[in-house]
């Protein structure tokens, strides 16, 4: 009978130095004795990749996004046979893959690429030599116009998606990413003193929980998991205990409909003052952020008077100095008044996959913000989430208060049952 | 007409940091605007492949040398991407290569890998299309055993070795090797005040000059450019100055038989004391320091007396110890009384391409360090070169002494017409 096959990843600081590669291994080797079939893979070392970026960027400001990523790749291929050494030395048979040699194969957009297909030939081969498999996160090989074999990066936390599509494409029975938290909490635990570890949640509340701002796992990883079934678990490298369990959540209408809280504080507000009421005045300012690859979230129009409205939406706080830069001409020419904007807002989501059909969480949140003395400047909703935006200082209160009132502290019923389900 | 084409290969100290990959990005754009084809050979940043090995050596004592090989090969990828950005900062088309990019296959033995092929197809596509190609030195792809493609090491300063093998394989009209000295010379200049760059030599005597330990060019290198008549050119990668040419050398008949002169600290005695004088005892102790991969260099024999004799040979000091541990199970098998050994040794070699024809040299150079009061402990000669063994202490007394008994600071009047052969 063949082994369980499992699929680890292992984040940069979980590999940021030889000690720490000397423990993954550890882990490693343990994993192997329990007996399954094991692929890994590493993200580069702690800081490495900022520190390429920092060289790149030190030798020129444009730096060629071709270039760039065979650059960015060797951190990744420089941990990889790392952690593959530690696993000799403690005499585990393990041999180390780039992207390209693990069958990794993208779309060929530099910088962020996505993976366009999986063909693991050669990592059932040393899987069936009885290696485990280390393979560089983050990267693919693709063809240039002229068919030749380039190397391209996945963008930040491309190394989840390749676990994640590694895990499909060989049917694992679980990928495992194994990061600095135990696991997904109802809210940030750094925040939150009463925040709980959630022993499983579903894709689409995980989704969520990522779009808002809950940093542990990269959104395109979590949508492939989501496509493809993939059981992923989130947990420590550094201790031993369980994590969390992303899966189809069969149990989801029985649970508590708020699921757990996220909070960004990536984000600033633009307002455009004044500008004329008229058809094509969203595209005109919404086309040009396109463009330049600044996304746009949420988005509230004032009801017009005078034939003129304010238009206000949010954008990355860190893209706020482009977005004002591909703006200020416009709005000009538009004859707005003017342009004003804000970086001290953060936004605070409840997400849960049984809220569309609740109509009273709505009011429930908005109602505990105003008992908290929080002031509401935009809403938005999706099918499993609520977001506010508020200012950034009133952010902890605003967290502590809807954790409260959604009983969040209080362990589900349902999920001793639901994690029943994965172990079984 | 096709632009002259030229390879250029830049060690570590020249691409150190991101100032001084600037500053060589500025050189090969000044070269390129003079009109050549450029390809560009780079190693690893400064210290890189030490930091490499140590982080290696940090997390087991023996590194499997495939993983050694992937690892150490990401500093050449850095610091290629890296002058390719300095290049486009500059406004010069480039692009960087990997060696198995640039069709540099090898025999596949990691970490000393001979380079087995180049074949520099999408070399000279880059070039067609106006770009400066820059190669990740150092390395090649190899098949293992079922013909994957596996990253192969050349070994410590395998760059030169894939620069010239470009020239030979791209027919270029010369291959610079840009280096922290300014050329080749008479003798080391940091020791012997007087020591005078050479214009021109040959390729025998810059192998023997490579071999007795001038560190300028990787012995194997010199090889492949005298097998494949590639004009070299050693020169300084921090000012403007004309360096040496090595090359087939037409007028050698005519110049001081003596062009230089080689040291060697990097070498240690072994004595094995009053050894059975019987048949088969040198393979007895030469064959295993073989199999153990330690190189034996100058052996003496005393006359037996006794039906014992002394055995003294060399080998490079950093294997001194793996040698004595090869050596002092055998050497009690023989029976001979002890194991002695000196590492405070030192080679000197005079170097010339005519001295085997010319009796008077050596007794010139035994007499020279006889007036010196340098003690000579072993003799070796080849066809272009007479060495000697003495006491590390007394290597700038030696050199010094005959630096001026073969009148070596004094230029030598064939050079100017040597010079002038490859200018026209």
């Amino acid at each position: 009978m063949p082994r369980p096959l499992v699929v680890q990843k292992f984040g940069g600081s979980s590999v940021a130095d030889a000690d720490r590669i000397r423990r993954v291994a550890r882990r490693i080797a343990r994993e192997r004795e329990v007996g399954s079939s094991l692929v890994v893979v590493v993200s580069a070392m702690g800081d490495t990749t900022d520190e390429l970026l920092a060289l790149a960027t030190a030798i020129t400001d444009e730096p060629d996004p071709r270039e760039l990523d065979m650059l960015l790749a060797t951190g990744e291929h420089q941990s990889a046979t790392l952690v593959s050494m530690a696993l000799h030395a403690l005499g585990v048979k393990a041999i180390s893959l780039t992207g390209p040699q693990a069958g990794i194969t993208t779309d060929g957009r530099y910088g962020r690429a996505r993976i366009a297909n999986v063909d693991p030939v050669r990592i059932r081969e040393e899987i069936e030599r009885g290696n485990v498999v280390i393979v560089a996160g983050f990267q693919g090989q693709s063809a240039d116009a002229v068919g030749r074999a380039e190397m391209t990066t996945l963008g930040r936390g491309g190394s989840d998606t390749t676990a994640v599509a590694l895990a499909a494409a060989l049917a694992a029975e679980r990928c495992q990413i194994f990061t600095d938290v135990r696991g997904i909490y109802t809210a940030d635990p750094r925040i939150v003193r009463d925040a709980r570890q959630l022993p499983v949640i579903g894709y689409e509340e995980m989704l969520e929980l990522a779009h808002q701002g809950a940093q542990v796992m990269q959104v395109r990883a979590v949508e492939l998991g989501w496509v493809n079934a993939v059981v992923i678990e989130v947990l420590s490298s550094f201790e031993d205990a369980p994590g969390t369990l992303i899966k189809e959540d069969l149990l989801v209408e029985q649970r508590n409909k708020v699921r757990g809280l996220a909070h960004d504080r990536n984000v600033a507000k633009v307002t455009v003052v004044a500008v004329p009421d008229r058809p094509g005045v969203a595209r005109t300012l919404f086309a040009p952020l396109a463009e330049a690859g600044i996304n746009v979230d949420m988005i509230v129009q004032n009801v017009g008077h005078g034939g003129a409205t304010d238009l206000s939406f949010t954008v990355p706080r860190v893209e706020l100095a482009k977005a004002k830069k591909v703006l200020e001409p416009i709005v000009r020419e538009l004859g707005a008044r003017e342009l004003t904007t804000d970086a001290s807002v953060a936004k605070v989501s409840i997400v849960g996959a049984g809220l569309h059909n609740a109509p009273g969480y709505a009011a429930r949140m908005f109602g505990t913000l105003a008992d908290a003395g929080v002031n509401i400047e935009m809403i938005s909703t999706s099918e499993v989430r609520i977001t506010c935006m508020i200012a950034e200082e009133a952010l902890p209160k605003a967290l502590d208060a809807l954790h409260g009132a959604f009983e969040l502290a209080r362990p589900d019923p349902v999920d001793a049952k639901a994690a029943g389900q994965v172990a079984g």
